[in-house]
């Protein structure tokens, strides 16, 4: 087909290439780094870092198993800047609504938007609300900026023996999301979460973290292999994966490592520190686990899956793997 | 009719009532200023404040005389901060994408949008892109947010005496987009163009400054009324409006004062130095001119608009003003 595809907003191969297209034929100016990255980071005062990021939302169905899109605008965001090391000051919040939304909708979206700042102490500070036409836009897109401070960004240098971990089980946002899309039963519920209090407990522990979301746990790893030049290995029995969101997974005939998490932070820790992340990370949620380690320098990266049967390549994803996710 | 409407989407009467109902429930932190400004701030080092705003571009159609809407999407937040006193650090820049869309489009906007990060040494540091299915988002959205730093914010007290400039010819970009969405031939482009230059010159000079976008000129001085106390007076024989966007306005039946500008600069000034800044502003644009002044002291304020036939209040738009014009 011609035109835009589905496909660029996947977080996969052809995003990554749409991207590199365009980015760098853009002014860059000196002071700002990491746009590759989770946020844009900018030196401030006293040594410490301003970091700046953005995300739009446009999950489908905008109410879904354990969450709305407010709650996915306000996390996503969030997420982005605590997995670089900041501490979130705040976050703006723009609006595009479809005439003849109901307004009942629209207020679940900013109760959710609201609890999770008060909750999380990180303010709404700035916002625009726009409406389009009916038929123009599919009920509720938003967007979320964030900006936060760190006094270090996490970019310690990664080395061969390092272990990856993973802060809870795999693939519950994407699962729960396509039981309501599809109309079918299951106990799974989206895991979006602000990871606010896990970060600041592991971040002096961690050299790298990434919050899985579009393209999952194999879109991020492999970013992370290319961007590092390393092969990193994953271990296919020891992967916390729920036994529903792995029925719903065969089910649906989708690979769970594809599937988007909203509350998850994947990370790499040196060895001898792993264990003391793992127990922090399990006083948040059980299914935490060490599941793999960096072995070894690899130029251009690869990320590999260890299974009882051998191992495989675990390949960038490609193609439509689930539009609007998020 | 019932669910949200596009009158909440315009910048007058009804957004603001909408925005009044939830903007007070949300936690707003104790360093954050400036909610219902153009960008809120925030305190950092030396004295200095940091400027956040958003603001997502749905301007249809997506190209049109003057422009495209990566040439607002740039402006437009640029804009926000730069009225508020501050320097531009970085924009992020989340597109949303309809399936289909032409790619040459959408290389087109991202020409205008690197275009003007270059020419302004205005870096887009982060960013985002979705893609929706076919008829489920009109063509493009653009979402951008700025972050700024401002020695001083703009905001001294207005006096009564103090004068109303406005940086050239009103309802231009307004005039253009109609012209294009209703077909009629006019010589009239958009004003779409960040005003960096035009506000370094004059920010010391001025007490007050805003951006009269949608809902125009109307729109933003009943703010500044309202918000500040105060009665507005402004001239109706010597707003400066080009022949043809006056022409065009009689032709529409809409009262040019709602119309969206975006590239130009209202503001209010000390009487004394009122030539001074038209002076300054008549470098960028020979129609700069002064528009007004503060006539008195005035519990929720109200303008005036003084014709030759007698004097009327300026209201504050209300309704479909001109739906999807930024």
């Amino acid at each position: 087909m011609s035109g835009i595809s589905l496909d660029f907003g996947n977080g996969g191969v052809e995003m990554q290439s749409f991207l590199q297209t365009f980015l760098p034929k853009f002014y860059r100016g000196e002071k700002w780094g990491n746009f590759e990255n989770d946020a844009a980071t900018f030196p401030i005062h006293d040594g410490k870092t301003l970091c700046f990021t953005t995300d739009s939302f446009v999950v489908d169905p905008i109410l879904f198993p354990g969450g709305n899109i407010g709650d996915l605008a306000f996390a996503g965001t969030v997420n982005d800047l605590v997995v670089m090391g900041a501490d979130p000051i705040g976050l703006s919040c723009a609006l595009i609504l479809e005439e003849g939304l109901d307004e009942k909708i629209l207020e679940e979206v900013l109760k959710s938007l609201a609890n999770l700042s008060d909750k999380f102490q990180i303010p709404i500070v700035t916002g625009d609300t726009k409406v389009m036409e009916k038929g123009s836009i599919d009920g509720i897109v938003i967007n979320t900026s964030g900006i936060g401070i760190a006094e270090k960004i996490l970019d310690d240098s990664i080395e061969v023996g390092d272990k990856i971990l993973i802060s809870g089980g795999i693939g519950e946002h994407g699962v729960a999301l396509l039981s309501k899309r599809f109309d079918f039963q299951t106990e799974v519920v989206s895991d979006s979460k602000p990871l606010v209090s896990e970060m600041k407990e592991i971040r002096s522990l961690i050299k790298w973290a990434k919050d899985p979301t579009r393209g999952g746990v194999a879109a991020s790893l492999n970013e992370a292999a290319v961007e590092k030049n390393l092969e990193l290995e994953i271990w296919d029995q020891v992967l916390p994966i729920q036994k529903a969101v792995r029925i719903a997974g065969d089910l649906l005939g989708i690979d769970i490592l594809t599937l988007a998490n909203e509350g998850k932070i994947l990370c790499i820790v040196k060895a001898g520190k792993s264990e003391a992340v793992l127990e922090k990370l399990k006083k948040y949620n059980s299914m935490a686990a060490i599941i793999g380690e960096v072995k070894k320098e690899k130029i251009n990266g690869q990320v590999i899956l260890k299974t009882v049967l051998g191992a495989r390549i675990m390949s960038m994803p490609s193609g439509k793997i689930v539009p609007r996710i998020c």
